[in-house]
């Protein structure tokens, strides 16, 4: 806990944690080797591939967003790498989004610490120096889709079995203002305000149509695609192009940061109802029994 | 007009007229049966459907308007129902929006009660709880457009004499700020920058191009596509979904809800120019000679 | 300079340079005859022409903004012009945008000079009175896009080698937020994201698909096309039209108004860098070169 309220606190200030600060960590290091989140070696230069590799559904547990803000720290840190592919090491499915155990049963510090990991993670992808690319390969619902929403671009696997969205209104919850804006920003108020009160996912084509994502091709070509349009963005000078980024996504951000501790109270508020509590938990003991 | 400030009050601060407060309501009693609002026996459960009746042409006068609200809460308030279809009594058109002889040779109280029923009409529409779907039977100009627009879903009859959209300058009128917001909240900046200057009123394929309507169907089968897409938001529970209207809208209707009174003498000092007064009671007359 | 200034300031609080004003302009009045920006006889009634004749690419230098300004505030106050289109007359260029050279090598007040004028610029094209319609008979990089994109209407030449956009990243520059927020309010916020950082320069089908233009015609009817969509426009009353666009235009423009002084600044200290300064003249030593 304290450990992340610091990291919170050193990205409020201005100051990254280098690869050495994150690997010193004290007797939580071990907990931030990259059990969850795969860097592999890059094909093309200056560019990093992370793969997601939370199975099975590569859901946002704390610890998955800890390691996953972590790697994109060093990253961001280490002036070999300009730009990152996200992409998923778990067949059929890019991020389920929330993990749902996070929120239920457990006490308000809990829930505080998880919602600031949220929060956080978008906070770092969405204004990332990086070029961030999401190669999606697989179902994207909830939070795995914000991820995405997140990047500064997305291609999509062809597959009529993948589909994007911000479904939280199926699950009984409601998406916080920064998811919202967000997908306002992305495919507009209009297609939001109905997408988001029927918490609808699109396939690919329909994906498409809306703006959801760039482009989507053949599933053996998404991580390729998103390689080489990473080559386009990449032949623009960094300082001018980070400079542009911030200035278009700066005031979204501010929203969240403007609002970050009454949004984290307004999740526990929320979360802890005894009506959503059970909900969750029923809905925790039927994923049970289907696996077995 | 004691009694509009009353009501405005009571909606101001959240307590909302039930059924029996409606029927109370005094010596002004019979005023509010639903001569010009129908409610019709609901075919499908939890849905009433609205059909406008203010011959000919379903002109929003003080009374119409007052109606309409009232009825709204009313369903509002009544548990059984969840959603409401907007429809038409008046064959080929929806609404002709604002009753021009409201404006017209009144005293500036009554420019005041007026333009304040207009906009509790839209703030009560555009934050309704209910599901509210439009069947746009007819032509929708002006503020039959704005209602259009206020509602979650539009149905539009495919003919091409329908025509929708806000023509307040061929009529020498300026749209409020938020009728805009309104436009451009559903068909973005752009578009609504050509389409408030030039009044353009546009045929059901173009409004659905533009996104002004979400569906153009057959006109016999307007109000069955209207039930029928009601189904789909009504398998979303009511609660998650109104939070999550009310997240994506507050900021619109707060934009007017903070400026309402300064608004109010807007509208009358508008309209009671000598130039304003003079072309409406022209207008107004070349009317009167067409009927005759 | 001093001259300049008092334009804005002028502007600033209502009052507006009549004809005789910018021709009285003292010592200064040679500056401002029409040598970079003629006006056309008009064989619209009611219609001005105005091409940039600022050879070989219509650079927007401190005299042509200046002259543009001033040509533009006659027409506003000349009563018997209520529409302008604007067009070139150099071959192939509609504006190559912003002069590199009035950036590089010269002291702070120039910079700071410059800038207004350049703001200035933008604000009596985004706020005109006047209709404005855009004959883009030519390439419109950076401040050209920019003139076209504050314009009413944009008519396009359908000529493969025209190109649109903002690509200020590729010449190391970012561009003002006010830039960004007038191609935001055109096409949107997700292709603005994207178009910016990449710094894209669309071809005429792309541009017209994004909704950058409105249309886009053979070449030898982009004049033509832009005097016929100003017909339509001008059908709609002078007064009602100027209050509706100033309504849906305000709050971008007071953007800008409202941080102009801190706007110079980061402008100044961007520009004032030494590693701009180089690249700059690098970049002004290239362009030399190729012309002998």
């Amino acid at each position: 806990m304290a450990l992340a309220a610091g990291r919170a606190m050193l990205m409020r200030s201005g100051v990254r944690l280098g690869t050495q600060a994150a690997a010193r960590g004290g007797n939580g290091a071990r907990r931030f080797m990259n059990h969850r989140v795969v860097v592999e070696p890059n094909t093309v230069p200056g560019v990093a591939v992370i793969k997601f590799k939370n199975p099975p559904v590569n859901s946002l547990t704390l610890e998955f967003l800890t390691e996953f803000v972590i790697c994109l720290e060093k990253l961001e840190n280490d002036k070999t790498f300009r730009g990152v592919v996200l992409t998923s090491d778990c067949p059929g499915i890019f991020s389920a989004g929330l993990d749902l155990r996070e929120m239920c049963g457990k006490n308000p510090a809990h829930y505080a610490e998880y919602w600031r990991a949220v929060q956080e993670m978008w906070l770092k992808v969405y204004l990332s120096n990086l070029v961030l690319v999401a190669a999606i390969n697989g179902t994207s619902p909830a939070g795995g889709c914000l991820i995405a929403l997140s990047c500064d671009y997305r291609v999509l696997a062809d597959n009529p079995r993948y589909r994007m969205g911000l479904n939280e209104t199926l699950l009984g919850l409601v998406v916080p203002f920064w998811f919202k804006d967000t997908l306002v920003n992305t495919i507009g108020h209009r297609a939001s305000e109905r997408a988001l009160q029927l918490g609808l996912l699109f396939p690919p084509a329909e994906a498409l149509q809306l703006g959801m994502v760039d482009q989507v091709v053949p599933e053996d070509q998404v991580q390729s695609t998103a390689l080489s349009v990473m080559t386009q963005w990449l032949a623009i000078p960094d300082h001018v192009r980070q400079l542009t980024k911030n200035m278009i996504r700066k005031a979204t951000a501010d929203h969240l940061i403007k609002h970050q501790e009454a949004d984290i109270q307004n999740f526990i508020n929320f979360i802890s109802r005894d009506s959503i509590q059970k909900s969750l938990q029923v809905y925790l003991e039927n994923l049970k029994q289907k696996k077995h």
